[in-house]
């Protein structure tokens, strides 16, 4: 081990479940003073042994560094957690997973504390934590004199990506792609289940699927622009209308190999709507619109 | 323009929808004599001064040449299209969308009549097609004596993917990916709905969504493992109990962002039965078994 001529900023970590584990790990390898505290001691404990300082109560942890970090259950563990605290001049990063507006109430509950409010959603696993060539990245929002101040001891567990002051941004960025992926995920489960009685191996399909998967995944730039511009119907290849006309081969073939049309049926059903409404011209952007109320 | 020593395999074509069209380009611009039949003469005309020799009926056309590819709005067209011809030692290439079923079914049919069927899902949109650079491919099921004799002329339009005796195969490959895609743009909707109100661009939004997805499209090789194995618990990072846990934020976020929750339900629906079942120290791959009747 070579000796850091720098000081690491030191770090307080509130929340030692398995994300915020790897988190102290990570910081702790990297050669920052840790100071952790969690509900159930014996996560601490263990960490002890990796170098981290264990405190007593959120408060002690919380007065020992400027750089407050939590990661907890959910966000009513964040209030209770942080309600015997003194947050005063406190930079608080908050990872704890959650809704948009929940990081906004919040944000402005620390901010009344006198502390700077940082959201965070973490877009990896724990074994991706402080493994960078993993891939995994943090999405901020909130103070970004915060972020900017803390940026390297914040690129240290994961890569970083601010997407803007309004703290609530981060939250909605997470599940926004989140939701994204469960979506993929409900069509890929579509698609093993129909060869689920066939004498076709999974593993022969699962190259087919990612590749399509990734192929098809650049759409989502079309989409956008069309958002943008408010046009859904120029130089649109295949139209609603014929995509619409498609689906009954779609829930035919579920039906035939005794497939639930269930994970579906909800989105041909959107652009049957739009296509009703006289969207036939379009593509699939306006299924989007029928969406938000 | 280089005179080509070797005869081009002369290739018969059946419908000139835009795929049809499309097709019938890719063939003519490599060479191929090219006899095509349209029920709307006008396609037809279209293509003749580009080369095709126009059938009258449907009987001509496939008498013309031992290479038969048939492109039309459905099975039903193809039956009606067919009746009438002499399909004796024919090379049918049945490039209509369609189901397993039909496909099987008409397997059957055309090899009654003396003819080998070759069924065909196409990957692609009429301007993929002729443009290898685009990705394009076609599954092809069925006769592998047929595939390997026209290998080359099929890889005119786009690329080749054999997967398999069974014709039903084809159309079983296609829709299966297809509906993947419609699940992943489901997602997507999801995503670009639940940040409509607010000042993000869905353009900064993109890349960002698109990234994530192609990270998480090669979860579907760890889906193909688990089904193979029937093992649904070893080394799982996310368990189905936590990532149920987790569903209450997603649904409050979409309400909180004035989003229907319709496109995200389903899957989480599935989750939480496959928890309540046992599921909880599983990952996603126990929905798949939901699905399947």
């Amino acid at each position: 081990m070579t000796q850091n001529t720098v000081e690491k900023t030191p770090v307080t970590l509130l929340g030692l479940g398995a994300m915020g584990t790897a988190l102290a790990r990570a910081w702790l390898a990297a050669g920052h003073p840790l100071t952790v505290w969690n509900r159930t001691p014996a996560r601490a404990a263990a960490l002890a042994t990796e170098g981290a300082r264990v405190a007593d109560t959120p408060a002690a942890a919380v007065a020992a560094n400027g750089l407050v970090v939590v990661c907890l259950l959910d966000d009513a563990s964040v209030a209770e957690v942080l309600s015997g605290t003194d947050l005063a001049d406190r930079d608080l990063v908050d990872l704890t997973t959650g809704t948009p507006a929940e990081a906004r109430a919040r944000a402005r509950w620390v901010r009344e504390r006198g502390a700077r409010y940082l959201d965070g959603g973490i877009m990896a696993v724990p074994p991706m934590i402080g493994v960078p060539q993993a891939g995994g990245y943090v999405f901020y929002s909130g103070s970004h004199e915060l972020f900017e101040r803390h940026r390297e001891t914040l690129a240290v567990p994961a890569g970083t990506t601010y997407v803007g002051e309004d703290a609530g941004f981060a939250a909605l960025h997470d599940v926004a792609l989140l939701s994204a992926m469960y979506g993929m995920f409900a069509g890929a489960a579509h698609a093993f289940a129909l060869i689920r009685k066939e004498d076709i191996d999974p593993a022969a399909l699962a190259p087919l699927l990612a590749d399509w998967l990734v192929a098809m995944a650049p759409a989502v730039h079309q989409t956008a622009d069309r958002l943008r511009s408010g046009d859904y119907t120029k130089n649109v290849v295949s139209h609603l209308a014929m995509q619409v006309a498609g689906t009954p081969t779609f829930l035919r073939t579920a039906e035939q190999q005794g497939v639930s049309p269930e994970l579906l049926s909800p989105y041909f059903e959107l652009m049957r709507r739009r296509l009703a409404e006289g969207g036939g011209a379009e593509d699939l952007t306006g299924v989007i619109d029928l969406l938000v109320h």
